[in-house]
């Protein structure tokens, strides 16, 4: 059996601690891992680590590898993304790919970004859609809801079609509150939670049917497959392939064929599921004090009751709060009513609105070497940690306006500076002056952080021309 | 006329933005200017800047100094304390001091963290007050209560013994609700808020009388005390001084006089009086929005209602917050209920209690010469920018445990390192050994400031050897 996981959500609704550029399945929020890393360990029973793929936009690409290192996910069964087009698309990319491999395989397809807190059951269900699937049907999975959410879609169970496995009825838009205590109550509805169980032969003939835009091009987008020059080696698409893929709609799974499809089966599912849509979520999957509150991060709270409060290393302190949510991080700060955390979305609107920056990078940004911190910043110099991964390298670089004053405080680096090559230990400085031909590595096999004093009258990422670089990003 | 202004609080309640090295009185809360500021403001219209004085804990004595310079004080009229000895010998010593110049001097106490809104009738009562202090009364303002406060001491009015001045039938400690209630309904109730005018003849009398340790030490140490030898030039004492001024009685005014002398008199003050208690006191003094919030800083509220915001530069989010009190500094964060606002000083006797640094010193720490503030640290390093005040210096010093990186980012910067001078521009960079004799210098115009890598295995403030120092510190 084949398994796809679709990462590509960028979760605004956990902002501040998801960004644009590091999406909720890259973040932790309960016990160990990260969503995605939990994904996948809930996986392993079922499908080996040799047959499972992931889809991600080519940004995440080297955060989304490096977050499955520890099991040994080869990086060319990720499949960076160069924009988003919703799932229809990957999955049909998905299906064709494992087609090629395996005329029968059977792939199941699983967001990155949920909970499901009997893993067990999961597989038993998974197992059980599997054998359905080799008969020709597109299996969705239908949680029982526990309570009239609106901001699902469900699925209205029809007759028995399989042990266990029905028709699909209707599939029904999110509805309103009234109605949604009508589904609860009537046993019939179940949420579609975006897990699929699928021959690829199968859903690449309903894609042809209901979707032939999508299906007729996707011979010629893998053809356009490589794996990527640069060190990481994940797949990506040639330019040509970038423009092909960027001109094709952008249509869920969901409308594109299940909706139209006769071949769609459901299986109830009660696996303790959870989509995880907001913050108040993490009082359904995360374990509590015994006020009922959930405190990570350097916090100290005094009568406090049903409260969430996610920090990092700054002191947090909370005092006589009700059901209110306090998120800390390093550049930004949410504090909000617990039933209002559906509502941090239009923060995150605000923020892009009034041209608040903070809505797309975080403070430490993740790079394929590592990440940085910005630590401080004024008219005329930005000031940064800079922690590079051992055997990593930055690329060989120039700037045109800027120079930098590197002081290494752990670890040991290799810096190229135009013809020469110094190895610096803790407690030794260099000064790169502006144009000049840079490059910075570790060769050594612990984390490298060297304390970066930016100077010039602009300061700006973009301030940057690459001569030669191991992932590719000249 | 002369003033003092006793500034020696620390203001716990205020916490995180007033730390136990940065007290109430030196932030800014409303409007412009620091509380001592607005103290010193509010005054000049009826005592000239040269019979102002001020008391204050050595500690505080360089940024006192600093933010009175605009009303050219002088720092000899800053009284330093070594320690603190609640208000009777300080006002004692004032006393010694006034009528050492002026056999007639009329003095007014007033603390330097409250908040008066009406000014000019504040002035016109003092104006009273000083008449009828010249008739050798102890004259204290009584608030007329607005509210069933618990938290402050009242006094009892009686009979008339001037125009509009009044014995004083009994001083109460701090009543039980149901008591306080019944104050305010009576009319004859006022709360004690800690301005006194008298003559500084008449106090010291009434301090040898019911006070007479504190009153039969003053004469020595008045002449213990001199100008520091340093730059700032405020008054000290001897060593003789300290070990003096230490170990004598720590009494209230009111306590050591004012609840025993037969020479008291109340004048009744509806001059808008509020003692900023806690944050939830702003309320009572800051301007709100329409929907009646507080925001200060770089915040984004949606659907708020009646809460306080006090940022900094940090962007911060809220959303749906009702009657919460959010106070986000570069260290510590406090979210609390407003109605809870009395009991952030229980924050900060857990802070002390579990050994949390944040109560006590702020990130950004005052000095003589300026400030620092910390950025980042790690086993091996602290990161902190210098902020170096154009002709102040540093002391010439050496440290045992730690080596130095200093990059100029902003003004210039004299650098004296062994023997050598070196002059620094913004985007130069100097290191500084272990146990080398340095001095870091501003003998431009405008701000220096200085990114500060220090490296070593112990990172401690005490790890300096002072050899010269222009304030004093050696």
């Amino acid at each position: 059996m084949y398994g796809v996981i679709l990462a590509g959500g960028s979760g605004t609704r956990f902002w501040p601690v998801s960004r644009e550029q590091s999406p909720k399945q890259l973040q932790q929020f309960s016990g160990s891992g990260t969503m995605i890393q939990n994904t996948v360990e809930r996986l392993l029973p079922l499908i080996s680590i040799e047959n499972l793929y992931v889809g991600t936009h080519q940004q995440q690409a080297f955060e989304t590898l490096r977050q499955l290192d520890s099991f040994a996910f080869s990086p060319n069964h990720l499949l960076a993304e160069p924009c988003s087009k919703n799932t229809a698309l990957a999955i049909g990319l998905m299906a064709k790919i494992m087609e090629d491999k395996d005329a029968d395989a059977v792939m199941a397809i699983f967001p990155a970004d949920h909970v499901v807190s009997n893993s067990e059951k999961f597989i038993q269900i998974i197992q059980k859609a599997e054998t359905i699937a080799q008969k020709g049907f597109l299996i969705t999975l239908g949680i029982p809801p526990t309570r009239p959410e609106t901001g699902f879609g469900y699925l209205k169970k029809g007759s028995e079609i399989d042990e266990d496995a029905f028709q699909v009825e209707q599939f029904v838009e999110k509805p309103d509150l009234a109605t949604a205590k009508g589904y609860l109550k009537n046993g019939n509805f179940f949420w579609n939670c975006g897990v699929f169980i699928w021959k690829a032969a199968t859903i690449l003939k309903e894609l042809q049917k209901h979707a032939p835009d999508i299906h007729s091009q996707l011979e010629k987008l893998v053809s356009f497959l490589k794996n990527s020059d640069g060190k990481l080696g994940h797949l990506e698409f040639s330019e040509k392939g970038c423009q092909l893929f960027s001109s094709l709609p952008s249509l869920s799974i969901d409308y594109a064929v299940m909706e139209k499809s006769t071949k769609v089966a459901l299986i109830p599912a009660d696996i303790g599921w959870n989509d995880l849509g907001a913050w108040n979520a993490l009082d359904e999957v995360c374990e509590k004090d015994s006020s009922g509150n959930i405190l990570t991060g350097n916090i100290l709270a005094q009568d406090c009751n049903n409260s969430i409060a996610h920090g990092q290393n700054r002191l947090v302190a909370l005092l006589g709060l009700k059901d209110t949510v306090v998120v800390d991080t390093q550049d930004a700060l949410l504090v909000c009513a617990k039933d209002r955390s559906q509502d941090v979305k239009k923060i995150v609107e605000s923020l892009i609105d009034k041209g608040h920056p903070e809505w797309k990078l975080p403070a430490t940004v993740k790079k394929p070497w590592g990440s940085y911190t910005v630590l401080d910043s004024g008219p005329t110099y930005l000031l940064k940690r800079i922690d590079l991964l051992p055997g990593e390298a930055l690329s060989l670089q120039s700037h045109n306006h800027r120079s930098e004053h590197w002081t290494v405080v752990s670890g040991s680096a290799k810096v190229e500076l135009k013809e020469e090559i110094f190895h610096l230990k803790a407690n030794e400085s260099i000064t790169i002056p502006v144009n000049v031909k840079h490059r910075l590595g570790n060769p050594g096999t612990d984390l490298l952080s060297i304390i970066e004093i930016q100077f010039g009258n602009l300061l700006d990422e973009n301030d940057i021309i690459r001569y030669e670089d191991q992932y590719d990003r000249c």
